[in-house]
């Protein structure tokens, strides 16, 4: 089949790597003038103007970031079959929508207020009690576009930051981590559902994720199985989906979901027997998906902002490195390491030895380290 | 690094889909007119035009097949690094001097003759005892331009069955099994060798590779292991090196050697931490090598001439499918799945599962079943 994917960054890349093996070709279509995915082909629209001929080279359409205007998947919904569908592109671009539809199906989120001016920040952060986290209600990713209020006092200063016109405002969350679950439904309705990662984060961006999440009681998983479940099926969805939650003494909280292959998954490309990459293009293409399970316990480092030291990574015996082919760039994805181990406690020793050969990666703080 | 491959088949494509994720690019010099790679940039050159070209493109230079012409080879080693060396393609295309590197190495062959006509094929018949093996000394692949005598009377119909002007006569080896092993040699001369595989072969075409090869004695692993580094070293080797042997009542008897990465070799991409792929591409980009140590027990099986019922095999939870995107065609290797497993047990009923949904598989007759 010939897939095409709106978008021509790392993950397009890393759908296209596992899609090749199951006789696909692709065809990626970028919006933003710089594709680095760096195989198949690429038509380059900043204009908007090859829409026509991207839709007759594919079969098939899918996307790997959801920040492509709602207007142009339901262009080509109507021309081809799109997968995840545009409405829930529409739900995961608009937090407010997306706060909504996680009430209406009993996910419990962090209490939430909209805000269209400075002093409706302000009002939003009394009523809820600071700190809270102010986010702009389309738009923001990887921490961008967002600010965290410690008195309503800094509303003016956040609101001027940010600089949108609408935000959600949510009050902070006491987590003990931060915890995420990605599933893939098919087209047939067919749900699996991976195991869940523990995510690090630092500076907005996520660091590590450890999978399965260590100590995980059983009832989480199920209760976040249950979560990822009723999103899919609400949303008739086909392809991977990911939703990230705050563990509390609690239970789960959502913070948001991804409409797409998540960073958060990388793991499974060596830590699971069927990659959320394979997985998501075995939905896309009608096929049966994929076992979900673990292979042995592992940890995904993310590579930002510079490469580090790539020969002595690959001389570590348990690592699998994957570079995306970008130039280095503070802040940058460049790419990640796959750490796999036979327990835990080898994972947290090998993550250190990774960490080294990688300039500015944070400790690893996370419930292995705690304790 | 810009990598050039020399060829554009199956391997090239599994070569390239391991060398994007180290950052790598891929161009595919095809002579055969046919590419199938079906990603990266290919030159088509039937008649030799666009060398140069190709050249201009690339940093590094390795090949897939081993029967392109040494001239061609010697040419692209004047300008760029060739990746095994053309002294390691002569060899593998030439039975003779194969053979006689092997003696020359200590390293056991079936006894042997050189025959250049049907009177010296009889002659050679009666000397080494029959059933002999008479096999073009250039050229053969896949059981191609092969005879078996069960008498000498059957040199004269063997001789023109085969056509070539020298043979290369092998007194018949009553094997237990055949095994294969692959190793690869870094540009610095580091050395790593995978387990040892059990090949099961049907109408001259590998079917099924059980690795690591079962109820294997710890000094036949060592053997071919000294065997193998050998010829690494004798042969100044960079990149994935094959050799395929007998397993024997007295130990082991070499076959062949392929210089390149090998069909037996597959169950890597699943069964080992790093594929043959990928470490041969390490091996020509002057990388660190990979751990070359084997997950779990795993069986590649063959997809040959038809692609049999591909969503029943995605079904399998234990199944990995790779396909090369072909069209059918008898006798043709169209993918390969490899099945991972804990227990050589649970492998062969995984494997039997599998084998139905691939019409012509044959029975798997191997030693964890013939017990």
């Amino acid at each position: 089949m010939r897939i095409g994917v709106l978008g021509a960054g790392q993950l397009g890349r890393m759908l296209a790597l596992a899609g090749y093996p199951l006789a696909n070709q692709f065809v990626f279509y970028d919006l933003s003038g710089s594709p680095s995915a760096g195989l198949g082909e690429v038509i380059i629209d900043r204009n908007h103007e090859y829409l026509k001929d991207f839709l007759a080279r594919v079969d098939r359409v899918t996307y790997e970031f959801e920040h492509l205007p709602v207007e142009v998947a339901e262009i080509i919904a109507r021309e081809k079959t799109v997968y995840p569908s545009p409405r829930a592109l529409q739900v995961c671009q608009n937090r407010e929508s997306e706060k909504t539809l996680f009430g209406s199906l009993g996910i419990p989120t962090p209490e939430w207020r909209v805000a269209e001016s400075a002093v409706a920040l302000e009002k939003a952060a009394e009523e809820l009690g600071c700190p809270v986290v102010a986010k702009s209600n389309t738009e923001g990713y990887d921490g961008k576009g967002q600010a965290v209020l410690r008195s309503p006092e800094e509303a003016a200063a956040a609101w001027a930051s940010i600089g949108h016109e609408k935000l959600v405002v949510e009050k902070f969350v006491d987590f003990t981590r931060e915890v995420s679950v990605v599933a893939v439904r098919g087209e047939d309705g067919e749900v699996a559902i991976y195991p869940m990662a523990e995510n690090v984060h630092s500076e907005g961006i996520l660091r590590y994720s450890i999978a399965p999440a260590p100590h995980l009681r059983p009832e989480i998983q199920e209760r976040a199985e249950r979560y990822i479940r009723t999103l899919l099926n609400e949303l008739e969805y086909v392809g991977v989906l990911a939703l990230e939650l705050f563990e509390t003494e609690d239970g789960l909280v959502a913070n948001e979901m991804a409409p797409r292959v998540h960073n958060s998954g990388h793991w499974t490309m060596d830590g699971a027997h069927t990659s959320q990459f394979e997985n998501h293009i075995r939905a896309v293409t009608g096929m049966p998906l994929g076992n979900v399970s673990a292979r042995d316990v592992s940890c995904m480092v993310n590579i930002i902002g510079e490469h580090g030291s790539t020969d002595d990574i690959l001389r570590l015996p348990y690592a699998h490195l994957h570079l995306y082919g970008k130039l280095e760039r503070p802040g940058r994805k460049l790419g990640h390491v796959n750490i796999v181990a036979d327990s835990y406690e080898e994972l947290v020793w090998r993550v250190k030895n990774c960490a080294c050969f990688l300039p500015g990666a944070p400790e690893l703080e996370c419930s292995l380290t705690r304790r």
